[in-house]
């Protein structure tokens, strides 16, 4: 618990490393919270990106630049773990993952040959049940093998709702969180963490990502109240201070995300468009500004240490895909569909960050 | 071993041959070395390229410019094979097939009907132990029925690191040996041959193409010491000349290639972009123009009979691949994947060498 005058000191510090600049207004009540809003809310987006996106130097190797994993496909969903995974690779990861239920890998290999894609994931209905306790282990041991390598997963697009399936992602997420390895949370993930929060609570680096309902829920179950909309920062920042600082990306006509400590809100234009896929985008390009947020602040020098990568990445990855979203549009229109935003995201990072 | 004043004789038809200009500097050690440093390593690349890449002449038949084989793809990597076995076609080679196990073929074949791919190889778990002699056989007889007629073969690219694949690739690799055609070994192949060197060992037409932490691996086990980038051209050659006379692809910022007689840099610029499956674009490129390097060395006129092949093919195939990722990289930037780079192949290879 940080006292009253530390913590405000650390509030305008985040003022100014999240390019806060106009009508701040600090509240402070219950000796804790501290919360801006209005415009104040803004954060300086295009800034945050451009400071975290690595440099592009031809002495790097392969996987410096972030290797990410997706968990997530089963035999119903395909589509959104191929989304997330090759938003990674097109925002500038060098590797990119799936691990999916067997039906799942051929056609999510088939979608690109640019994923590694793990067929290990089971569900119930190929699985006896004397035979879980030994599925289980072995599905572990295979992503172990794997783990200390990633940077970042993304657990739940597509995964479906499977008892089964879930208990091996709750193992596989316990796994990654000893291994400190931060965990963007989507979807039906979501769902399953929403029904057992200690799989989260008090993570640092776990993001969660939800849409209008997907928060509802987090609500209810949480907070055990409703959505209230007139007081959005504040209820969001109790939010995620009472799942013990995990960072929450907020979906909606602006994006709003908080760790607990502060909140920020990204605006930037998007698209009307609500096709389904979008919130598959954002995971994966959160995962990779997330990576590239921890590399840019170890590497920082100690007095310019200023703020939680979570945050910063959700920023990041906030405005590339809103970017993204309003370009595909203003080309696509009415038939905008997930696959046109995604190609539309080097464009956008390039008008942002450009290389030179 | 040669003479010392045959060796310098040979020496300088190198340096006349690779097209080596400037600052060429001869260190002369025990007995045998020979090693040039700083820019006098360049070679001239795209002269290279350019003589050993066959005229297109309308009274040629199908197989005359080419027919390569990729021997990798599992249930786990399937997106290797394919870039490495598309690339060799791209470049101009007439056929591509892939040897892959039975769950990869369909995955590859979906990625395009451009590829022969033999669904043969099999991973551990769907062998039992009783069947494993019989399986070995079968898929050796397949492989043999094929392997006179190719004209390169790859090994590596997807490959993974089951014990019983693996046993079936070194009996193909043992194969091919025989029949003497040239090997380019890569990926997974790597890791083979590292722990079992005498499937290579003293064979002048084993190409190896490692990266960075595949050439740590080779020279701890080969020179049993550690990489020494000040010494980065004698080191690599002595590890070519100790693994008898093989030529090893150095991948890095510039490529370095040896034989164990010479080191030859390619230092092209190619693209920061680190992203995985480049390797095996290279891999593939260098399977086409070693097989056209010894086209164009059986049939020059005998005085003209000036190097080795597979130093020329790894020479054009390393320039090639670096080309044709800066134009991907100088239109697609920080979102550059392989498939962009795999597009550029062609037009690299028209603006280097146009057709008239």
């Amino acid at each position: 618990m940080l006292g009253c005058s530390a913590f405000i000191r650390r509030h305008h510090f985040f003022i100014r490393s999240l390019g806060c600049y106009t009508n701040t207004q600090t509240h402070h009540h219950n000796g804790m919270s501290c919360v801006m809003s209005g415009s104040g809310l803004e954060s300086d987006a295009l800034g945050i990106l451009r400071s975290i996106t690595p440099s592009l130097d031809p002495t790097k190797h392969k996987g410096q630049a972030g290797k990410i994993a997706v968990i997530g496909g089963c035999r119903e969903y395909t589509g959104a773990p191929y989304f997330s995974a090759i938003s990674a690779l097109k925002i500038g990861a060098d590797l990119s993952h799936v691990f999916c239920t067997k039906d799942a890998a051929p056609v999510i290999k088939g979608y690109s040959p640019e994923l590694i894609v793990h067929p290990i994931l089971e569900e119930s209905y190929s699985v006896r049940d004397e035979d879980k306790r030994s599925i289980l282990d072995k599905v572990l041991a295979e992503v172990e093998k794997w783990m200390e390598r990633f940077d970042c997963l993304v657990v739940g697009p597509g995964l479906g709702r499977d008892p089964f399936l879930l208990d091996c992602v709750s193992n596989i997420m316990k796994h990654a969180r000893q291994s400190n390895v931060p965990i963007v949370i989507d979807g039906d993930g979501l769902f399953l963490v929403t029904n057992c929060l200690d799989l989260i609570s008090g993570y640092p680096l776990a993001i969660l990502t939800p849409n209008v309902n997907e928060y509802k829920r987090l609500v209810q179950k949480v907070l055990e109240c409703e959505v209230n909309d007139q007081a959005a920062s504040e209820q969001l920042l109790s939010l995620a201070k009472r799942i013990g600082g995990v960072t929450i990306l907020r979906k909606g006509k602006s994006d709003l995300i908080s760790d607990g400590e502060t909140v920020r809100s990204v605006s930037i234009y998007g698209s009307p468009r609500r096709c389904g896929g979008q919130g598959d985008i954002l995971s994966g390009s959160v995962a990779v500004f997330v990576s590239w947020a921890r590399q840019y602040i170890s590497t920082a020098p100690k007095g310019e240490l200023i703020t939680n990568p979570t945050m910063l990445g959700c920023i990041a990855g906030s405005a590339l895909t809103r970017k993204a979203a309003s370009i595909a549009f203003d080309n696509k229109r009415r038939s905008t569909l997930t696959s046109d935003i995604i190609e539309c995201l080097g464009r956008s990072l390039e008008e942002i960050c450009p290389v030179n």
